[in-house]
């Protein structure tokens, strides 16, 4: 089945018509890096004058959403902390009203401050991150690390300082003996979100699921991921906002986050050319198994629905 | 088909008579870290008593095999350079003989002294490796990154200083296209060996395997592994030592790698439990398919058969 290419202006105000609530993915969709897509602030101008409600979905986990909205603010693009969802929340979300971690327990986390915010903002303890005593090319003693018995999850996000000491102590806690730990369970395996790559504002660059992957290999486990297409990012946006999914769409420029996600949840979706997903991906004998309801070249394209 | 476990005199000294070409796996098979398994030399003795062809082989890459030879050195086991065959070793043969470098092409290395060195004395020129510039964890800028067209090769060992430059330029390399390198022809993506962890005296620690597994992940391609199990080891001990499979024997401690190393050679095979597999790995439901020929608790076992 292909998706249906959108042309006409028709289309495109039927495609108004039809949706209520509009989620965006960011990065390749609003902009590429510090530059944004043409026409897509004139959308998002059109989406809000219909009283269109809009929410934003981004795998970024190196920001929170208060540090993202600084993103939206640069780009003059309108956006309230309220209308953003990043992975690094859905995991402290995830953390702190699913597994209900308790207050004298702890996270190891490999990533930026994005998470640490987060994770403070829902009242979970963590250790790692930006700590400077992990962000270090010293060599790494095993004889002298002291597991703390009171970390009982590891979150691994984008880290642009990762290295053999923070990599040696999330293994060190994942390969622990679940007696060892105050929670006497084994430790919980969890990342931000699986991406292989993310687009560097001058091409692409290895993504937080490659920052994951020595462990993945070394413990020959799978994480539990909180990002897109995960659903637990969906839930995170529906106990806030109230969607009505019949009513909803996603938009995105990759198929196995962006689409995905949205077809997991039943919201229909559309891909845009804009971001990493090649036109051979989605047609001809190359094409992916994710097919979206439809595509368009660019956001910018329902400027002609006006 | 179970493995046959050896107890008695005369199935020690069979194995004496049977093999007169005789290699060993080092770390979990002669010595721990830094201590020596128990009759670990006296059974060495006793083959080069009886004149047998002693050979080491060992995924080791962080050191070239002048500097192994020191290890061997401090722990009293006597070894010359010639029988020691190292995956780092296995590497640079393979690039210049099999591969056939050309001398203005170059390799990327994410890996310690040990690979310089053995690519040095193979006459292959490389980049990164323990380059300060690329042992750092500043930021990494694609803008600035001015990547060199004469790389044809990225080969990746365990490095306990593997950063995200390290990774990024690594990226960058293999996810080229094949017209901008000076080859013409797609970037080599080489790895030591794939070993997800390895001892270090005090536990298990991410192994060569895990350091390239990041690229691996955001690549969506396999390296070509030089080290056990493949068969590159073993076409490099071949062609200095002329060695009769049919009378020779691998011991390791490890069975995808050392003993799978054995079988793929048409070698028989003795498998020791002083090392990474468990008793539970060789029998009951969870034994694994890889079956070795011999089983027995320890080398020091071998004292039996004097």
């Amino acid at each position: 089945m292909a998706p249906q290419r959108l042309s006409s202006a028709a289309e495109y105000k039927s495609l108004l018509e039809n949706y209520d609530t509009w989620m965006f993915d960011c990065d390749g969709v609003l902009w590429h890096g510090d530059r944004l897509i043409d026409g897509a602030l004139e959308v998002l101008s059109l989406l809000r004058e219909q009283k269109k409600h809009i929410i934003f979905v981004t795998n970024n986990a190196t920001k929170s959403r208060k540090n993202y909205k600084k993103k939206f603010d640069s780009l003059g693009v309108e956006a309230s902390v309220e209308e953003i969802f990043g992975s690094a929340y859905a995991a402290a979300v995830y953390i702190s009203s699913v597994l209900k971690l308790p207050k004298d327990e702890k996270v190891y986390v490999i990533g930026m401050d994005g998470i640490e915010q987060e994770l403070a903002e829902e009242g979970v303890a963590f250790e790692g991150g930006t700590d400077p005593a992990d962000n270090t090319l010293a060599p790494f003693s095993l004889k002298n690390f002291k597991p703390d018995p009171a970390i009982s999850a590891v979150l691994i996000g984008l880290d642009t300082s990762i290295n053999y000491t923070k990599l040696s102590k999330a293994f060190q806690y994942l390969n622990r003996p679940a007696s060892e730990g105050k929670s006497g369970k084994p430790v919980h395996f969890l990342v931000t979100n699986q991406d292989p790559t993310y687009p560097a504002g001058d091409g692409l660059l290895p993504g937080a699921g490659s920052i994951s992957a020595p462990l993945r290999y070394s413990l020959k486990k799978d994480p539990i991921s909180l990002g897109k297409p995960g659903k637990t990012m969906l839930d995170c946006i529906q106990a806030k906002h109230h969607f009505d999914p019949a009513r909803s769409i996603m938009i995105g420029d990759r198929l196995d986050t962006d689409i995905l996600f949205g077809q997991a949840g039943g919201l229909s979706t559309l891909l845009v050319l804009t971001g990493v997903t090649q036109e051979s991906e989605i047609s001809g004998p190359d094409a992916s198994p994710i097919v979206p309801d439809f595509v368009t070249a660019s956001l910018g394209d329902l400027r002609a629905a006006i």
